[in-house]
């Protein structure tokens, strides 16, 4: 059939590409108290300016800086299974920049969008973890603004099996214009198209431009209870599994310690999350869930397995602080299976 | 009697006045054959230059910055106790030196030594964790090794009840009269020193003046097994404590998974390692074990509680990456003793 995507294609150079804001994470621990005397909503994920991340990070607590962005931890998650990945972000010639494009290289992800030399400094997500592991995110977006056509690599976009685009991107003009050029580059190329709603507030925000996208361009959705009802304007999840269903061709729908479900065009699929004995800090899960998932559907698994992949991903990375893997995922797969 | 040291004086401003090299800490966590193939010795330190630094920075996986250095984590674990602490180390005015300030401060430690506007950069250490949870550091100095007697506050000095010296400060000719200047003020003030031992290879640089150095002046000593092993030049844990008694107040050996010993002029007090389920990473154990008992100590406790608390502040910090406590441990201190 004309137009179909391949699913999987052994000659492609990579196995997934994420595009999204490249971002250091400021991360601290602080009481429920905080988020009330600062006006925070938890579990959310709120755009500051300057003087807001200032006052903000003075008032923190020790803080401990791990990179972030929610698909450069996906990408990273990617190669820490085993997979081919790379990533498409902007950075300044920044102290935080070098130490994201470290990190992000030393994953073993391709990363090679040159860093800015001028303008607004390296984006840093202030998150505050709170004793129940739950994250929130105060975010400053600097240079990953400014990621332009210009950033992206043709030849890069064509050969990779799997797209995966952030939801959060979409806040911005200039940045919303690059994912949709990188989704027609890559859909020209017959690829699959991975789209991550992000957070509720976000899919709030660009409920209706995103119903028409995912449902022209869209092949494998990502969201959480929230992000799904928000974008389906139904109350629950069975409403919202049922309206997304046939929209695209796979959406997986996270439910934290329920799991999770995989939502095709014929069936549902549940995925038990894996336990872990105390959540430390939940950043990170939602997007090592989705590394699990493109890493088997890229290696032409079943997405019952791909959803345990996923569990598994999503697993390690709340019980430390940060969100990208601290062992690599392709070892505790192995046990896992092996077990 | 003329020229004793008060142990306790509920008028002093702090408990305790830790002073060392101010460290941000780069932390990955990467197998045993990346510290052969590095030529990096098992769970020590080693001074490096920036060559060394860049490119060993470039090798390692993705990190994590936390703050570190020997005696402001320490300092931080006071404070985190709920004590009164203070700290004298020098930062650049660069990034890695505002994130050090700032988690000092947040910490509630008090820290006011002016940042330098020129020269080198704000010191690192690469902390490579290894999966058993050990620790190997090489530290690039930078600035830190600036701290000259200027930065001393006397007031601050005569006025804490504690003064807390990092050995690996006597690395650097200039930071060792720092400290030397700092021990007079303080004793000039009837203050107690304490002094950590802080690495078998550092004391083997300097054993000859810490003999000298702890017979005269130091009222409280750290150390583990190796280094006391080092400094006394004995073979064995016994000899090395029977050696050590009476040449100072109180001698707190520290032995890893099988707790400590306090040794006093006259007895000799075994601690427990309290158990953790896992062990992450152990930066900081022996830094926050000092906490523990100083602040014990400064508030008058038994030797054998101030064992305790010690045990508990080591026993936190292990269970995380970084060397710094993630939770207040005066909630952990209070929890226990209620049980």
């Amino acid at each position: 059939m004309a137009g179909e995507t391949k699913r999987t294609d052994s000659k492609a150079l990579y196995d997934v590409v994420g595009i999204g804001n490249a971002i250091v994470d400021v991360i601290s621990h602080e009481d429920e108290k905080f988020l009330d005397s600062h006006n925070l909503i938890k579990d959310s994920m709120a755009l500051i300016d300057t003087e807001t991340a200032v006052s903000l990070y003075n008032e923190m607590s020790p803080t401990v800086q791990s990179s972030g962005g929610s698909a450069a931890n996906t990408m990273s998650g990617v190669a820490s299974l085993g997979g081919k990945a790379a990533y498409i972000g902007k950075i300044r010639d920044d102290h935080l920049g070098e130490f994201f494009a470290h990190d992000v290289n030393a994953a073993g992800v391709h990363f090679e969008v040159k860093p800015a030399s001028e303008g607004l400094p390296t984006a840093r997500s202030m998150i505050i973890v709170t004793p129940d592991g739950s994250r929130t995110m105060n975010t400053y977006l600097g240079i990953s603004t400014n990621l332009s056509k210009d950033d992206l690599d043709v030849h890069l976009l064509e050969n990779a099996q799997i797209l995966y685009c952030e939801g959060y991107i979409w806040d911005i003009e200039t940045t919303k214009d690059t994912i949709r050029s990188a989704i027609a580059i890559a859909k020209g190329a017959n690829r699959t198209i991975s789209f991550t709603l992000s957070d509720s507030f976000c899919v709030s925000r660009h409920k209706d431009e995103w119903i028409d996208l995912i449902q022209g361009q869209v092949d494998i959705l990502f969201g959480n209870e929230d992000e799904i009802k928000e974008l389906s304007g139904y109350g629950t999840l069975t409403e919202a599994a049922q309206w997304i269903q046939g929209k695209v061709k796979v959406a997986c729908l996270t439910l934290a310690e329920r799991g999770s479900i995989i939502v095709t065009e014929d069936e549902i699929i549940g995925v038990g999350a894996k336990a872990v004995s105390q959540v430390i800090d939940s950043t990170g899960a939602g997007d090592l869930y989705a590394s699990g998932f493109l890493f088997g559907y890229a290696r032409g698994l079943d997405l019952k397995i791909c959803g345990e992949l996923a569990s598994i991903a999503a697993a390690e990375i709340i019980t430390h602080t940060g969100a990208r893997p601290l062992v690599p995922l392709k070892s505790l797969i192995e046990s896992e299976f092996r077990n």
